[in-house]
C-alpha cells in the first residue's frame, strides 16, 4: 500500500451514491444523526442493509445503546439537511421535522425513502464500523434522489432509449414521440454534453468539486473557508479536501487566492466551458443563441 | 417482517448508486465477472471496500479460489458492458477488452475507476456474501459515471450553486457568468423539471422503470420479453420485476399487451408528460417552441 489515502478517497468518489442521514435514539432520549453515503442493500431474505460509521464518531455510543437505526434517503432538494447532519453540532435536530419510527429512530420528513432497522451485526472494518441492519419497516415516496458524485452534490437524469445501447431498436412511433418532446431532447443533449465535458475537465487533473472550487475562488475576493463552504453546493469535507489539494498542487495560496498557475488553470477551465458551448451551439447565429438563453432563463423563472 | 420482498427491492432502488463489474480469475484461469451496484467504501486506513454477491452465484467459487477481485466502475456509455456481465453466459469475456491487474483480476477498458483488491474478509449477509477487499491498487479517469436509480440506468448532472441551498450567496459576477452559460441554464432547468416530474409519476404508483415499460409496451405490438429487454435502457432484472408488477397490478396481460386499465394509466403518464411541457413552455408561442425543439434536435445531431 504505497498510495495516498486522499487520492484513494478521490478515486472512490467516482462511484456515485445517494445521500442518507442515519439516525437513532437511545433509551435516555439522546438522538443522533449522521450523513452517510456508504449505505447499500445486502440481502432480500432476510432483509438486510448496511452502512459504515467512522470509529471516532461520538454518535457510536447512541447507535450501540439504541440497537436500532433508521436510514433516511435524501431527496434532491435536501442538500441543507445533508449539510446539517454532516457537521458537528450540539443539537442537530433543532428545527428539523421528524417523527419517531421503529425503535424510536427519527424519521426525517419528505425524504425519498427510509428503512427502519434493528442492528443485526456490527463488523470491524478498519477505521469504520460496518453496521448491518435488519429492516423491520420501510416507506418510500419515489421523489428525485440527491446524489453524491466526484465530490459534488448532483441530480440524476434517467437514460431513455434511442441509441443509448447498440441493441436499441426503438419503434418509429416512439422515436417520433420522443423527438417531439422538449424535455426528452434536453435530457438527451445534457447527457451527451456531460459525456463529452467531464473527460476534458479530468484531463487537466481536477475532479468536479475541485474545478468548481477553483472557479468560485477565481471570482471572489477576501473569502474564508466558512464563506466558501456556504457558497458551493459541495459537501463540507470535500470543500476541505479540495482546498487542501488545490493548495498542495500550487493552484491557490493559504489565503484562498489564486496563484499565477491557478489563474492559468481557471482560464483553461473557462476555455473548456466556452469551447464546449461553441461545439454545441456553433451552428447557431448569435441571435438564435441569445434567444435560446432567454428561453432557458424564462423557463427557470417560471419553475422557481 | 410482514412486507413484500419485491416492494422492499423497489424501495431500495431509491438509493442511487453507480454500476460496477466485479471480476476475478482463479489459478486455473477461470475468469468471472458480475454486475453489482452494492459496492461501497468502508475504510481509508487500511483501505477497505465492500460489495455483496448472491450466495447462489456460480461465480462464487472462482472469487473464493482467486482470493482477489477487481471492482470496475462503469462510465455512462458502458450500459452494454453492464448488461453483458449481468446475464448468464458461457463466456462473458468474449469480445471484451481487458488487461490483468493485481491478483490477475480482469481490468475492463475505459471505465471511470477500478479498485484491485485482495479478499480481506467474507461475511455472511443473509442471502448474500458480503465481500470485503483490501485495496492494493487503483486507477481513475474521472469520466462521467453510469448510475442506477429507481430501476433505470441514469446519468448524473452535478448541482451548481445559485439558489440550490438557502445559505447560498453566489457573487454577482459568478451569477452573471452562469446566467450567460447555456449549458448551466439547461442543467438548472432539467434539475427543476426532474424535481417537479418524479413526484407526479410516483403519485400514480409507478417508479421510473415501470412507467417507461408501460409506455414502451403501449407503443409496440407482438413484443416478447427478450425484445423488450433490448428496447429499454433498464437492467434486465428490473425489466423482469417491472413486467411482473405491471401484470400483477392488472396493467398488462401475460402477452405483454395493455389492459383497459393499462391504457388508462399510459394515457395518464402521457398527460403528465404533456402537462409538464405546458407548465414549462406554456409562455412560448408555438413557433418559439418549435424552434426550441429544432435547436435541440440539431444540437443532438452535432453531438452524435
Amino acid at each position: 500500500m504505497n498510495f495516498d489515502p486522499k487520492e484513494f478517497r478521490r478515486a472512490l468518489g467516482n462511484f456515485a451514491t445517494g445521500v442518507t442521514v442515519v439516525t437513532a435514539q437511545d433509551p435516555e432520549g439522546n438522538k443522533v444523526g449522521v450523513t452517510a453515503n456508504s449505505f447499500n442493500s445486502v440481502s432480500l431474505d432476510p432483509p438486510l442493509v448496511l452502512w459504515s460509521l467512522v470509529k471516532s464518531s461520538s454518535s457510536y455510543e447512541t447507535f450501540e445503546k439504541s440497537a436500532h437505526f433508521a436510514v433516511n434517503i435524501l431527496a434532491a432538494d435536501q442538500i441543507d439537511l445533508s449539510n446539517n447532519f454532516a457537521k458537528p453540532s450540539d443539537d442537530k435536530f433543532a428545527g428539523i421535522e421528524y417523527t419517531l419510527g421503529v425503535g424510536n429512530s427519527p424519521i426525517l420528513k419528505d425524504t425519498t425513502a427510509n428503512f427502519q432497522c434493528e442492528t443485526h451485526q456490527v463488523i470491524d472494518g478498519g477505521d469504520h464500523w460496518i453496521m448491518i441492519g435488519k429492516v423491520l419497516a420501510f416507506e418510500h415516496l419515489g421523489s428525485n434522489p440527491l446524489l453524491y458524485v466526484q465530490g459534488s452534490y448532483a441530480g440524476a437524469i434517467p437514460f431513455t432509449g434511442l441509441t443509448a445501447t447498440s441493441q436499441n431498436t426503438t419503434p418509429t412511433d416512439t422515436l417520433q414521440r420522443l423527438n417531439n418532446n422538449a424535455f426528452y431532447l434536453m435530457n438527451k443533449v445534457l447527457q451527451k454534453i456531460q459525456e463529452n465535458y467531464l473527460p476534458k475537465q479530468a484531463s487537466i487533473g481536477l475532479n468536479t468539486s475541485e474545478a468548481r472550487l477553483l472557479l468560485v475562488l477565481s471570482d471572489t475576493q477576501d473569502i474564508n473557508i466558512n464563506t466558501l463552504k456556504d457558497l458551493v453546493t459541495i459537501p463540507e469535507t470535500d470543500v476541505e479536501s479540495g482546498v487542501e489539494r488545490l493548495t498542495q498542487t500550487g493552484l491557490i495560496t493559504d489565503a484562498l487566492t489564486l496563484t499565477a498557475k491557478g489563474q492559468d488553470m481557471a482560464a483553461r477551465l473557462w476555455d473548456i466551458a466556452n469551447q464546449q458551448q461553441d461545439d454545441i451551439f456553433g451552428d447557431f447565429s448569435e441571435k438564435e443563441y441569445d434567444n435560446f438563453k432567454q428561453l432557458m432563463q424564462s423557463v427557470l423563472k417560471q419553475l422557481n
